[in-house]
């Protein structure tokens, strides 16, 4: 699917000791020297300002001399790459791959050991990664530590969720460099396994804003065969050096030569809307590895899940969530969730409303015993409770023309995973569900694995390219988060990774700010399944003593839609209360899910984000404007639109004195005709929102 | 396939704190009790003499107090099983299980939490395990320790290897308990992967003998879901106490109630012949889990597996065992056994000379870079060399009426061929193979998970379960020691987890006393497939330069098919050695695998051991004699014949100037006419051996 490309050999320089690389626009240079210790290092400005000063770069090894100093530069080339292409799935129609690259052979001199780095340098960012060539003197090789700088200006703010193992599920903390600081973490925050890597450790994506108006975000890009980094702060200094997820022995990562680190990448803008809209990350993985891919559909869905996460419902069959239940054998009262009559209300109601899939969970045995106990064998994937019946449900859905989403929850026991994967997918593959949705609360079995290790990375990347065997798409949870590898397989189409709703219903859940905070972290690795859609925001509609409630007015929940991009969205909340709004429903019906074009209109990481996407194959736009807790107006200009063209605009916003908190529910829905021409003045209420569908009028 | 069963409720006595049990001939009696703290302990006595002293029992867990004091007794019954049962292959047709059984019921009063303990008492010996009922305080738990104790009343006579949590493969050691030390152990013995816990740790089963001339025996019966247990000694004592093998994170079991160790077996006799002959460790077992196992067949098999131990060809494809080859992609010169045309060869000669099957080594794609390197992904267990057609190798195999051997070599990476396991049994079904040799060598991955520890132990048991399913058997190398767990899963037909024969091709090997050791270690807990048979003994006959031989005569190569018990034997020589000796190779041919009957003539560990055997179905013996580096001579009462039946008996004898080093291939044939009141006068080399077939004469 490459549509131009343009390779350029510049140099060729022997033993050089210094060397600069530009990008395209020659805004960002990046410098690659050795000091006089031999130590490789790199520095990065933007606009002749410096952005990343003197930072060192190495590896340590088990049982081998670190590289990372007594190096010499034996060969440097210069390449430069300008090429289209087009994902499967995506935001834009055609995406362009456009960098200068540095491509640096060092050796070292005591032991003969040769590492290439290689930089590419994109309009919005500079990426580079270690590449350690076959050669006799290294062939197997453990990865200790990676010693890789990110050395900063000032004491910039930050978006930063701390470093753990385990888990993204957290709330933004934004503040600057020197006030990161695990220990006056509010850990009360609804997350059940925390592994936190340190008192200074952060995650990445780790956005950042400087005080001159820069936007930095250091993140990495396919990782395969890897572990996650995290960012270790230097408490002395404004620098962070790359902390590898470890294993139950302390190693960071098995590897032979041929191989290479993922990209590390650093991209730098004035304008916080290019790092929203980048590519540079899908650019930096391999192109699709699947040649058909035909099968590989966005998906609107319902689902049997938030019942249960307000409580309505329980996912095990005695209905008590309870391991003891089990013993007596006496369930005392069900309120299982996935029945097979239950479910077949959800497939009415996606038929009704033309949603292409009906998730289930709680579908299978093994949900009294599942949680926080470290267990081995808890599901087989392929039983189904007794009130569930599969192939009536699944002959009910293909009548109906609804796709059933598998749910294959592992309790993070991986090893039973892998053993039962073929006959898990069999299992769909006799069924015809045709994605599932998997997850992986709990502490990882081979114990002693972290969520974030090379061995789970490895198990993340593994589960989508055997789902391709079987024309499976895959949605996972409690995974680490993307790096773009889902451009190598496409099929892999959305994971959770981060805070998503559901922390709303029964936590202190996610702040207004958040949704503004993921398209600058979470969002840029891949797509998330957020689940938005929440119209009834209070939990106390269930049960009067609750106080959770979803932090956004109803509307904001609207262009969550548009601002979250996932190829896979779930309209999450119940029926029912679909059913007593049916006009604000209707733009959950309407917004495309695969789109030809996006425009980010407006954007400030932690205030505010707009976005308009073109839908794939149409002529009809979607646009979605949120705001964090504080009230907004957005000026959008509609210059996106067709020229000429007439569209009729569908405006979904807050109610005058809507609020998150105070008055959630409260919208308004009017309808105009519109042109590129017209100017909009949009609302947004104390954590709200705005949708508009744009429909050509000829 | 009970015949009979006796189940007496003796007593019901609470809060006891002293009570015996005593074996069926009453020649051992076991008190259990608790001291002035509520420690639980026992003692043995054999025809009233201590050999279990004092010894405590407890277990350690993780974030819990210890369950090792503080305990009352609050409820004791006591039992009698006497029942028969028929083993699907086996030594002999009916097995015995006989034994007074108490079951004490213990409550720490401090945590109100629950322990059994159970003691079985045979004729052979003692047998205990701890269970965990279901209970409020205890549901899960992780066991950090088990405290078990073995006090001995003397410094006996020790067969001993160290304790190594990745392997068995070691010669045993004849000491005095006080002379064990691994540090003064010589290690260059061939083990490429040694994890040695501790100065004083030996594997359990641990054979000694006192004094006085009591045998005894510490094994473990049942291992399922726990890991292995080795003993620590006590540097001071007689003593040793149960060393469990750990993960990576130091923990030793991860339990739910209810839950049970396995059995702790204590064998004692002053006859050395009952242990050797001892069903203890199968009764401890539970029956047969697979209900039809008609597909369920010994194998006497050939293969393409010595000639690459001996030099003359390689596993790998390339010829050289060397990784690097890979990677330039000219092999130098192909040595690669597996061809399709060396394994038509091994079929023919198998069908010519009556064998079942036929095992090819190397026939996949891998072992060009397999050894030694933690490689995750080297295998995939379908895939063969460019030289090897699995399918006409099959469809010529199936013609000739032979069974392929599939050979799964796993390089360790247990990940990997769990998660291929499928695939590679589907392959194996679609080729028409009906038995699998898989192989462990190398460190395991998951990383810091050990060959004997609880995850693994699991992977042994779950390969013959899975196995099942496709009705494929299993034999298993590099594994855990069997514990019996084969009465289970029947088709778990052999394992070699001792030192093999193939040591003697490539390093120091195994001295003449070894095979007499084995009878009282390794295969108290099953069959072993040792691959005897090696006709050519001294490897200068394949490279001049070679000192390496096998460390016994040819007529004792004869023998072991009998002394070793299993129903899974190869005849592990070239074709070519074999045909040069047909006269001796007749004894391999018609040795039986599967029995109606088993006598242990004559055995003393460590120097000698005689044994009859009636095979399956027929009216023929088979009998077997090995001695160690001393010349021997056997006086053998024919007295296990029929009466007053004539046999043939065809006697494979050492030539008169025989010896394992200076004369090992001098044998002698001689045929003559024998009955029940023959008594016959066997001569043994040094490093001897003489096997003699009966065929009833009408």
């Amino acid at each position: 699917m490459k549509f131009s490309l343009t390779l350029i050999l510049l140099c060729s320089i022997a033993f050089a000791h210094s060397q600069s690389v530009q990008s395209p626009s020659k805004k960002i240079n990046v410098v690659f020297a050795l000091d006089d210790s031999g130590r490789p290092y790199y520095t990065a400005d933007y606009n002749k300002k410096p952005v990343i000063t003197r930072s060192y770069l190495g590896i340590k090894l088990k049982d081998m001399p670190a590289l990372s100093s007594g190096f010499s530069v034996t060969r440097t080339s210069a390449t430069s790459v300008n090429e289209n292409w087009k994902p499967v799935l995506g935001e834009v129609a055609v995406i362009n791959n456009h960098y200068n690259q540095l491509f640096v052979s060092l050796v070292q001199q005591t032991t003969g050991r040769q590492v290439n780095i290689i930089f590419r340098v994109f309009d919005e960012g500079v990426a580079f990664r270690y590449e350690f060539p076959v050669q006799k003197e290294l062939n197997y090789f453990v990865i200790t530590d990676e010693l890789t700088e990110f050395s900063l200006t000032a004491n910039h703010k930050a978006f930063w969720i701390p470093a753990d193992f385990d888990s993204q599920e957290y709330v933004y903390n934004e503040t600057p460099i020197s006030e990161i600081d695990n220990d006056r973490l509010n850990l009360n925050n609804g997350i059940a396994l925390k592994s936190i890597g340190g008192r200074y450790g952060v995650q990445s994506p780790l956005m950042m804003k400087t005080s001159d108006g820069l936007y930095l975000n250091i993140f990495e890009a396919a990782v395969i065969n890897y572990p996650v980094m995290h960012l270790s702060k230097d408490p002395s200094a404004n620098k962070f050096t790359a902390m590898l997820v470890p294993n139950a022995l302390g190693d960071k990562a098995y590897l032979q030569a041929p191989a290479a680190t993922p990209w590390r990448t650093v991209m730098v803008s004035d304008d916080a809307r290019i790092i929203a809209a980048s590519k540079m990350v899908l650019n930096l993985n391999e192109p699709s590895k699947i040649d058909d891919t035909s099968w590989i559909k966005p998906m609107k869905y319902v689902g049997v899940w938030w019942e249960m996460h307000v409580g309505r419902s329980t996912w095990d069959y005695a209905g008590s969530q309870n391991a003891q239940n089990q013993l007596s054998g006496q369930p005392i009262r069900s309120r299982h969730g996935a029945t097979t009559e239950n479910t077949k209300r959800y497939i009415d109601f996606a038929k009704e409303h033309g949603f292409d899939g009906v998730l289930v969970e709680g579908w299978n045995t093994g949900w009294e015993d599942w949680f926080g106990n470290w267990k081995e064998e808890v599901f087989d994937f392929v039983t189904p409770y007794p009130d569930f019946d599969i192939k009536e449900v699944s002959e009910y859905a293909r009548r109906k023309g609804i796709k059933m989403i598998m749910h294959h929850e592992t309790s993070g026991s991986v090893a039973n995973y892998e053993r039962r994967i073929d006959r898990a997918f069999n299992n769909m593959v006799t069924y015809g569900y045709p994605a599932v949705k998997t997850g992986y609360v709990g502490k990882i079995i081979p114990r002693g694995e972290y969520h974030d290790g090379q061995a789970m990375v490895n198990h993340f990347n593994y589960v989508p390219q055997r789902a391709a065997e079987y024309k499976i798409m895959v949605n996972s949870h409690e995974s680490s988060r993307p790096t773009g590898v889902h451009r190598t397989w496409p099929n892999y189409i959305a994971a959770e990774a981060a805070r998503g709703n559901e922390f709303n219903a029964w936590s202190s859940g996610n702040p207004p700010s958040h949704e503004t905070i993921l398209p600058f972290t979470r969002l840029l690795g891949g797509p998330m399944d957020y689940t938005p859609g929440i119209f009834e925001i209070k939990m106390n509609a269930y049960d009067a003593a609750k106080i959770e409630q979803v932090h956004t007015t109803l509307t904001k929940q609207l262009a969550l839609y548009v601002t979250l991009y996932s190829p896979l969205q779930m309209a999450a909340d119940l029926p029912e209360n679909y059913e007593k709004h049916p006009e604000a429903f209707r733009f959950i019906k309407d917004v495309g899910l695969d789109w030809d074009d996006t425009k980010v209109l407006e954007a400030e990481p932690g205030d505010y984000i707009t976005v308009a996407r073109k839908e794939k194959g149409t002529a009809r736009w979607f646009l979605g404007a949120i705001t964090d807790e504080n009230a907004r107006q957005a000026d959008i200009s509609l210059s996106f639109l067709t020229p000429g063209k007439k569209y009729k605009a569908v405006i979904y916003r807050d109610g005058k004195s809507a609020h998150w908190k105070d008055n959630p529910m409260s919208y308004e829905i009017k309808t105009i005709s519109v042109t590129s021409k017209t100017k909009l003045k949009l609302n947004l209420a104390p954590g709200g929102g705005a949708a508009i569908s744009f429909f050509p009028e000829d």
